[in-house]
């Protein structure tokens, strides 16, 4: 960080898959440039060459992790990633817009996976040293619609989707639910119905308070 | 488990590297079985095909793993290695002989790297419920003895001892005789001098209340 400059922001994109977070993200990152900011953009689990090699090893059906390694391994990943990637382009002024961060395994191994979400945060305390989004922009989606968009994407997506139980799917929703409603000022809820403008516009607007701040 | 089988015994080889852990671990093994007990080895990064798989991630020092980063991933590992092999094994009856454990982590990333040693703890309760060995068997040898051995064995060792400043060595050494000295009844400390065979007479001679009572 030049003298005088300030820290960039932290923009994370939260929701269920086929949701549109990757669109949305990337619709946002070219906004952001529009404006003359810098910004960088990456994804969970992943983002560095580690956490990366440890996404592949996470998407290894043959390893059958259970979910207290599995929640382990997602915390690892992001602690590489903060620490290389997120923390010293915030540093250096840059904007960070992330596929996915904590609240995705709070709301994954910690609603859906049977891991309490206390023992999810202490992971993130431990590795990343608690970090949390300057904004989290959750993008909601009714289900069937998030599945026509996820099988129109890529059929691995639908197949992973398929594979598992609705109830599975209405945990995930109702715990992104409940995190957002709880943290009202980190979060925007975003109706990811429409086309990817129409999204895009809503975000934008949500965005609007943190770019007059910036 | 058959009906009426007792649970196996959990013991854990601890110490710096070149303090014959490996060795002795075979050996008991063999002095176990020769009594008739089913043992199980292992080692530990390792000892399941997904914990293998961190091992390598591990060592490989292209990824340059933080402390934090390190010290989730050797939990995952130790998870996995919990759930899929240690646990089943002991509850089946069969005796387990593994080549470092928890207090490795407590020693290394606790002592020497600057984790706290509630924060390993914390990840191991997470992980592995807080799984501690029935007996844990710390070999003790001067650092210059030590080095030969691991010279003696392999180049690498020696290269990656080498690599380390002796304050490391020191810190790991005396974090280990903390952790002995604030659990004496789970700790057996054996002096590592002299030939294989009278290191191991030393620790059959600390088993003995364990074989009495198997």
């Amino acid at each position: 960080m030049t003298q005088g400059e300030s820290r960039g922001r932290f923009i994370a994109f939260e929701g269920g898959e086929g949701a549109g977070k990757s669109t949305q993200a990337r619709l946002l990152a070219q906004a952001l440039r529009g404006r003359g900011l810098d910004v960088v953009t990456t994804r969970e689990p992943g983002g560095t060459l580690g956490a990366e090699a440890l996404r592949a090893l996470l998407l290894d059906h043959a390893l059958n992790w259970g979910p207290r390694a599995e929640a382990l391994l997602f915390a690892a990943a992001r602690s590489d990633h903060v620490e290389q990637l997120i923390e010293p382009a915030l540093a250096s002024g840059r904007w960070v817009v992330c596929d996915r961060f904590v609240d995705s395994s709070r709301a994954y191994q910690g609603g859906a996976g049977g891991i309490g979400d206390d023992d999810v945060l202490a992971l993130h305390a431990i590795g990343s040293g608690g970090l949390l989004p300057d904004l989290t922009i959750m993008i909601e989606l009714d289900p069937a619609a998030a599945t026509a968009r996820a099988m129109a994407r890529d059929g691995d997506a639908a197949d992973r989707i398929g594979a598992k139980a609705d109830e599975y799917h209405a945990a995930v929703r109702d715990r992104f639910a409940l995190l957002a409603d709880q943290s009202p000022g980190r979060f925007a809820r975003i109706d990811g119905h429409g086309s990817a403008g129409d999204v895009h516009d809503r975000i934008m607007q949500s965005l609007a308070p943190m770019l007059d701040s910036a």
